[in-house]
């Protein structure tokens, strides 16, 4: 198949990559497709890639890849040309991060507020720890899995109630990972519905994340 | 530990048996105190537990456990008084679900659009399938890590395209599990910020998130 690649950041290569290493011919799209990363990765990947303009990509794929950092995003769609994408399956691979108040960003766009959030203005005093949100309740103690144990994410703004609450799902049995204030309750709180959609889409509730490290 | 639990549903009741199981007194808060389900549970359960009003359990609690139904939610800790919350550690299990859509349900806060949606909006004759958004690039394909295969999720609005990428995920080594449609892209973004928040905490990129299954 010919895959047509909008970006060429560190997503963009390695995805073409992959396409490249399992037999596709590839053609990365830059705005700049002479830069130096760009002919070392064509050099490196072979005769079945190639490198051109977003438009050039977008007309050369049969299907496409969008691998753009999101603020180039909208500008790499209109210079790839709508019409190149039309009936063709794209495979979006953006997040669209705002790092305008610097790291780690935030999501530009859509994410605005979370129940945790509203849950810790509404008891101002209180010092709020999400948890326990993103399973269900058949496996909130001790989780038992195949692979497991499971993994807790949890945020909050106090870090005292945090080390708390981090005990006591240990004594759960739970992996525990902090991912930071209570605006991570944004992301939290989305993983719960990752969890109802998979209960949705197969009628059972035996299942949990878990974060695979090495 | 005394455990005050706000909410008498399957998960209060799940996470009030397990703090007894490990030795902390229970008190369970609900609206109706003396309903069957709760006096069977504050039975079963054993001396340490026990029941009674939001107020009864929230002054009980030296930590609170948020438990209800979101659309009950202002309403309960109006009725537990944040007074009582004052200082506490308080475990938010919340999530903020509208059911008023029928099955699956949505997030009813903050989350409103997505970068999956605004990339379909600017390509509507394009078949998106947001796919690849949750890992880092050194991980894309033939991704490695102990206890593997880590899990893809993915959405668009169109079953062939999903076949497709799914095929593509496979070759890639991925296992994948195909949440839904487009507005899917408001929960898969939110999970790629786990991620990072995750690399943020630790410095490392080698994670991957896996759905444990039984």
């Amino acid at each position: 198949m010919q895959i047509g690649i909008l970006g060429s950041g560190d997503v963009g290569r390695a995805l073409g990559t992959g396409f490249a290493t399992i037999g596709h011919s590839v053609k990365i799209g830059s705005r700049n497709p002479d830069q130096e990363k760009i002919r070392q990765w064509v050099a490196k990947t072979g005769a079945t890639a190639s490198a051109g303009s977003f438009a050039d990509a977008a007309a050369f794929g049969e299907l496409l890849v969008l691998a753009t950092a999101w603020s180039g995003t909208a500008d790499a769609i209109r210079l790839a040309g709508p019409e190149n994408a039309a009936t063709k399956v794209l495979i979006d691979v953006t997040n669209p991060l705002d790092f305008s108040a610097g790291m780690p960003p935030r999501l530009a766009i859509g994410h605005t507020d979370s129940g945790g959030e509203q849950v810790q203005r509404w008891l101002p005093k209180a010092r709020v720890v999400k948890a326990f949100n993103i399973v269900g309740s058949a496996h909130m103690f001790r989780p038992q899995f195949p692979g497991g144990p499971p993994d807790m994410f949890i945020c909050g703004e106090d870090a005292d109630a945090k080390k708390i609450v981090t005990r006591l799902l240990h004594s759960f049995e739970w992996a525990v990972n902090d991912i930071g204030g209570i605006m991570g309750a944004r992301y939290l709180e989305p993983l719960a519905m990752v969890w109802i959609l998979h209960f949705a889409a197969t009628g059972s509730g035996n299942h949990a994340f878990k974060l695979l490290r090495k």
